[in-house]
């Protein structure tokens, strides 16, 4: 049986580049779940970038250019990381670049390890989780964190799927972080809303991004889009 | 108030550096616990060793050594790294080198960082929260993993130590590690030997350490001793 592994920051990767080939990040505040929102509001591909330089330079090069740092938007992107900014207006056909504190480097990480990538949310849980269903071989879910730390959310993101796939009998696990994911997982889903107001980086977030927009990063299947890696860049899969 | 922060590895370390000038070091299986149990024996100090090459030149230049790799003991040493082994007979009034797998790098690291370091485990863990209640500043609870990994015993102590500092108001937290980890230490605690169970390390010592030391390495306030960084060395507080 496939076996599933939880990694709480991109910093502690490298002790799991051998545990699996397909490698799910999860980035709830806000990476993940505003580049489903991008591919739902019909982009045609993201182009992870993962320096402040980088982005300058995919903007002067003439592409539409979503990026923040610590939540705050660069004074020369177009918008920022908030999953309501990626409208069909602004989005629909193009290929955007797209430089985030924490979750695109974990993106760029993850294809220097020549991994196959999906972009997982809660707001694509069920659509990512039968993508995964679906791989051959382990599976890594990536943890985003906030600066490497460990981050409530992206581990709660991470218990939800890690329980629909051994539920589904799809996938059995030995990492501990998987084990503690799957239990505060089942602490917070009663009022995963309420739970969250413990964590930091909601706390960082205030003043930054609308209850609204937390609130919608914690909502399970709003889309059923599944991003992946293809073609050096993220896209649509199917 | 003082803040508590959980760093979950050794590898984390370096983002916690800054968060505190105590730190106390965790790790169940079995480094902390020995260490509790040689003081409780009347070792008079302890002389952590990093790497095997190290604990080989401690032997001969006299010490008495314990030390060992994955669980077993090195076959150079006196003896290896279960609680059982330090004995009265064998260690009181003595000075003894020990090396392990992750919980003496752990302290060694923190040494390097010059922090004022205590040992913590369940069985001294009232004895080593009241100390902590009375040090100065924000403190850093840091677990010793498997192998720079999340491991679930260390995260679950620094949960309920987390706890008695946070009930007795004397810390608060900001810390997602540290909330994460009172969560999990309160769906451990009302039968922790079985919720251990499912740690991946625990399976690890499955034919190495017997059942019986798994339980006392998880057995609360069997000692009073809280061993401190001083004089180059640990000793006994007090």
């Amino acid at each position: 049986m496939k076996r599933i592994y939880t990694c709480f920051s991109p910093n502690w990767y490298h002790l799991f580049a051998e545990n699996g080939n397909t490698v799910a990040i999860i980035d709830i505040l806000r990476a993940t779940t505003s580049i489903c929102a991008a591919f739902e509001a019909g982009a045609k591909a993201i182009v992870p970038v993962g320096s402040v330089e980088d982005a300058r330079k995919a903007k002067d090069s003439g592409y539409i250019l979503a990026a923040e740092r610590d939540g705050i938007i660069l004074d020369f992107a177009d918008f920022g990381n908030s999953p309501d900014a990626f409208t069909p207006e602004r989005v629909k056909d193009k290929v955007i670049a797209y430089s985030t504190t924490n979750g695109t480097q974990a993106i760029t990480m993850a294809v220097n390890f020549k991994k196959n990538i999906v972009i997982a949310a809660f707001v694509n849980i069920t659509a990512v989780s039968e993508y995964l269903m679906k791989q051959e071989g382990d599976i890594v879910l990536l943890c985003a964190g906030w600066k490497d730390r460990f981050s409530l959310e992206d581990s709660l993101c991470a218990g939800a799927i890690a329980e629909k796939l051994i539920t589904a009998g799809q996938c059995s696990t030995i990492c501990d972080s998987t084990i503690a994911s799957i239990d505060l997982w089942n602490i917070a889903k009663t009022d995963l809303f309420k739970y969250i107001e413990k964590s930091s980086h909601r706390h960082r977030l205030k003043g930054i991004a609308s209850e609204e927009i937390i609130r919608l990063c914690h909502t399970s299947d709003l889309y059923k889009v599944v991003p992946v890696w293809k073609n050096g860049r993220l896209e649509r899969e199917g």
